[in-house]
């Protein structure tokens, strides 16, 4: 017996539809270490697909009317940081820049320190630190130019131990250490701080 | 005889005030053939110099709500490009980035071609042409890292003559030529358009 045959008016649609493309996803694994005593992380919405237009700049901070993502802690910057989309030449792959927008406080992405609008390509997986925020931001590459997604994760433990970040863990010559916090060295700390 | 005496209260408040800084200016020339028989420049105010946040993202385009100077002309997209502020590592400069925010114009600066979503750090003094625009951006430095200044004026005759953007023309084997639009090679032209 054959199968029912779709209907005309669905095919239609359905071969009439723009090609679906995937998305470039940014997912962001949070920690602080007082995430459970306070409402620090109550404007993230974790576990959940945002999808944003390529064009935006997505700011990161406690200002809610210019920020994408609030943090609510009055130790974190009216704007902390912002990201954005952007595309190398002769590429068709989307990547994302990070500006560190506060005066106050310096940003730390894998082992390189930001001062005030100092800014840099984001690697496709990389430790961001700033205070006692740490964030693990891991992309995966999608299609489509128009539009990408971010997605929000919380992570109970410090990102920093050896086993959930090793690849950038240096090896010092008198064994390994237990955090990156204490072994990476920061970058213009002098000069920029 | 003395001069008179300055009042306490006014000496005390301009003791008391912060040390002037210089803001770092960038002077737009703009021009378009039509400029005179349409409004698309209507919303640009002109010989004004505007103080902005060093942190704020500038659009230019179309779209008033998302655009901070709007071009009255649907030739141009409804966010054409974006300019904003970094500072490089180690250094006290403000510098400006721009990238072409349109899926449809190129954006040419000097002569590199910008695809959608492109992005180059603006030399400081460079012309910019998209569709029939042209703008020659002047950057002037200055101290302060928080805020930053534009300011614009309105070409009535084209910029890319030969006696007005001089420095950059490739001299031609073969004598000079009138204008830059003709012998500037643009940059993957064949892999970006």
């Amino acid at each position: 017996m054959a199968a029912a045959p779709i209907p005309v008016h669905t095919m239609s649609s359905f071969e009439d539809a723009d090609t679906e493309e995937t998305l470039t996803c940014l997912q962001m694994t949070l920690y602080h270490p007082d995430h459970l005593q306070t409402g620090r992380f109550q404007a993230i919405r974790f576990c959940h697909r945002e999808k944003l237009p390529s064009h935006k700049v997505v700011n990161f901070g406690r200002h809610s009317s210019t920020c994408h993502y609030i943090f609510q802690d009055k130790q974190v910057s009216r704007i902390q940081f912002s990201l954005q989309l952007f595309r190398d030449f002769n590429s068709s792959v989307l990547s994302f820049e990070i500006k560190n927008m506060s005066q106050k406080t310096s940003l730390i992405v894998d082992n390189h320190e930001l001062g005030y609008l100092n800014k840099v390509k984001l690697p496709p997986k990389c430790i961001l630190r700033f205070g006692d925020y740490q964030c693990l931001v891991e992309k995966q590459d999608g299609e489509s130019l128009t539009f990408f997604e971010t997605q929000f994760a919380l992570s109970p433990t410090c990102l920093l131990q050896e086993n959930l970040w090793p690849l950038r863990m240096p090896v010092p010559e008198n064994g390994p250490q237990s955090t990156l916090y204490s072994t990476l060295p920061t970058e213009m700390d002098e000069n920029e701080l």
